[in-house]
């Protein structure tokens, strides 16, 4: 743990610790009562024992336990669901671990505004399900749904499988209030898709991975349930393929297009081996596409998706698809997808990337990053898949038989083929501690001063969150 | 002009124009040179003579302008189309304007990452016809088109008539250049939908209306051009009713609905009384909604347009319909709402005003509006007219026969009622020098403390925009 991380001596310690118990009574969890899941987030990042535990049920118990803070220089390491993937709610030794984990519920749901008003501890599929029962879709979704916070969702500007059609977290926040390192808090609930009024302060607390402020209520868009679902598996021959289908599916399924998931060969031959993964098509191709729409019509959409799909056939685009019939079908298709989360069962211990390249870019980089891994690690495996229309690649890659896993090598690789082609090296899972290392490889350094410059700004004591991002 | 604005004084200015024509040449236009166009922009403010005009045709241009402001301590006034109606633009006497009017072109179209890479001096009309030459559509539109910069649309957030469909211009921005108060270059010309690696610097610039720092390039989101347009205009009997068929729009139209505008009967009145303008509807209604939708099937959209129009009059939503059958018809429609840029024809002298209100409270806001102008003026003209489903309203407003029109006591009165109902005094024309009294009414205080904080750790010697927005 570098030394700038060590706000705290024995003796502030104890201060701070009577100060919060003072103010907030049993709220404060110190020593042994500090509980387990506190300790480390879903990273695969060793646990770190905070000072204490803080868990206010209320914004004003959120900004007393930061001013208590920040009066005794202690840092604060703001917690939600605990599901993020680089480190960035991963406690500080010597810092206090505030979590959201109390502060939760829907405050209201607003039909004429479409607008739903939440606390951030809120888990993601509670807010999703407030939504479905007044008659909404919150379409923020990510496999962690059940167990992340709305706040973590926010602070870390989630992505998911449906960013193509409504946005990442980003697009669907329209009000924020933060407490900030000084324990103000910023009430800033708008209602409207539309204000000018200002510096859009919204922008500032998301994605910024709680290092600048804690999210504690936001206001979110809400759209309406889709009338109808409709999928395809397609077997593409080539990327040039690919992108035909792609423009082919922005231009005629138009903003019904929801999501446009693509896997090359290798990850297709190991998913489809897999547990309860079913495989429709015939043969072997070059790619596999998951084309879904989300449309508003549920008498038309069906036939109308299945005519685009046999145009694109008889087109040569796609040379075999397989088409959902029912609510289960789609859900087999995606399963084709969510498997990747139960990888380590079929390859064991293995680094998983999250990267965004130019759309046009994505094959030549595979090819690139293959050849690199290959040639500096022979029989590595890699295995490429992802949200392409967003520019979104995932990468699962070890060296199979190896007794330690050539993690450091396998980063270089990956991570330095990305730079070449002008990508980013966190496309939705943020910096957090885990990717530190790898930010000035997407990020130049007068970028990098900017977000030093808006941090001191924001957090000039360094109390919030400090040493993640950068 | 207050004291604050007076960055130089008659030494320095001599010293920094030699040490501008010196660095720059012929780009540096001073005294009787200053072009008449660059002395003001499209609010009604007076006109102020700069100290000078600098108009660099490139990146490199714009930061050593800046760099030598900055080592003089000179303040710069960035300048786009100078089609803003606030000021944000107007040049600040003793200051520099630099107008990125020369700083023109479309540098690239990445049709597989769908994405128009330009510079910020371009017209917005130029830019939509390069995205279109090339089969997509730049979807940012407003009355300006022919005259606005695409980097001043980014500064100040521009919004126009599509943003129920495409959002506003930051959703479009993927990738900005920008220069900083002290001269630096920040590239940072991103292409893909998703990059969550460290802060979303783009986020400071757009929107800041040049206060922050001088937009020179943008990579922007392009999309299919609409396989068809459909709209209609509707009589509708009342708010509820209008409510009731935004919330029908929105889950039968879907992400197809690009315009959801609502006319109040005075204005409804106005409109088609002037020049040009048709009224297709039989008798009055209590509100006149234009609805129009973006969709992708030339084949299907139209019949099923009508389908719903003819459901929206069967459960009595709708009093009476016209359907636009042709895309003159389109744009007969959309003439009775263009038309309100004409007023000052019909009614002469005026107050307009932009503001945004939760779609709910629109109505009871318009009511409790008209109420406090009627008892402030006695005789008082108020015309409602809006992109409701954006929460945006504009209003306009004049007393008959006043020798001088109550510009302050219809201010005063409409922006105190926005206040009461949580309202902001600006959706979409930004705050710039005109607005400047109203953000507090729009603002609280900790919002507007932590705009001064970025503003201070970004441009710290209060060289770029002084006095703009706060």
């Amino acid at each position: 743990m570098p030394d700038h991380f060590d706000h705290t001596v024995a003796g502030a310690g104890r201060d701070v610790l009577a100060a919060l118990q003072a103010a907030l009574g049993d709220a404060v969890l110190a020593g042994e009562a500090i509980p387990t899941r506190n300790l480390r987030d879903w990273s695969s990042m060793d646990a770190v024992r905070p000072l204490a535990v803080v868990r206010p049920d209320s914004t004003e118990g959120v900004a007393t336990a930061m001013r208590v803070c920040a009066r005794h220089g202690v840092a604060v390491v703001p917690q939600g669901g605990l599901t993020g993937l680089c480190g960035g709610a991963l406690p500080i030794a010597g810092a206090v671990a505030l979590s959201l984990e109390r502060l939760t519920g829907i405050e209201e749901i607003d039909p004429a505004a479409s607008t739903i008003t939440v606390r951030a501890g809120t888990p993601l599929e509670a807010v999703q399900q407030a939504a479905s029962d007044a008659g909404f879709l919150m379409p923020l979704d990510l496999g962690a749904r059940g167990s992340c916070a709305i706040g973590g969702n926010i602070s870390t500007n989630a992505g998911g499988n449906r960013v193509l059609r409504y946005g990442m977290a980003r697009e669907m926040v329209l009000g924020l209030e933060v407490v900030l390192p000084d324990g103000t808090i910023m009430t800033s609930l708008n209602k409207m898709l539309k204000n000018n009024a200002g510096y859009d302060l919204r922008q500032l607390f998301i994605g910024s991975e709680g290092t600048l402020g804690i999210v504690t209520r936001a206001v979110l868009r809400l759209f309406p349930q889709p009338a109808s679902v409709s999928a395809a598996l397609c077997g593409v021959a080539s990327y040039a393929g690919v992108l035909a289908l792609l423009d082919a599916a922005r231009r005629e399924l138009g903003a019904q297009l929801s999501a446009f998931e693509v896997m090359w060969p290798d990850y297709w031959r190991v998913v489809t081996g897999m547990n309860g993964v079913r495989n429709p098509l015939a043969g072997e191709h070059a790619f596999t596409v998951l084309v879904e729409t989300h449309g508003s019509d549920a008498a038309i959409d069906p036939g109308r998706f299945q005519d685009w799909l046999e145009r694109q056939a008889e087109a040569g685009t796609v040379v075999d698809a397989a088409v959902a019939q029912s609510i289960a079908d789609v859900q087999a298709f995606w399963r084709t997808r969510d498997a990747a989360g139960e990888f380590v069962q079929v390859l064991g211990v293995h680094e998983s990337f999250d990267i965004g390249l130019p759309v046009g870019a994505i094959d030549d980089f595979t090819a690139a990053c293959r050849d690199a891994l290959q040639a500096r690690l022979p029989g590595v495996i890699a295995l490429f898949y992802g949200h392409v229309a967003d520019g979104n690649l995932h990468i699962v890659s070890n060296l199979p038989g190896a007794a330690t896993q050539p993690k450091q090598a396998i980063q270089e690789t990956v991570y330095g083929t990305v730079q070449q082609f002008g990508g980013t090296v966190s496309a939705e899972h943020g910096i957090g501690l885990s990717k530190k290392r790898w930010l000035p490889y997407t990020r130049n350094p007068v970028e990098l001063d900017l977000m030093r410059t808006i941090k001191r700004a924001l957090d000039p004591a360094g109390l919030l969150n400090p040493g993640k991002v950068f």
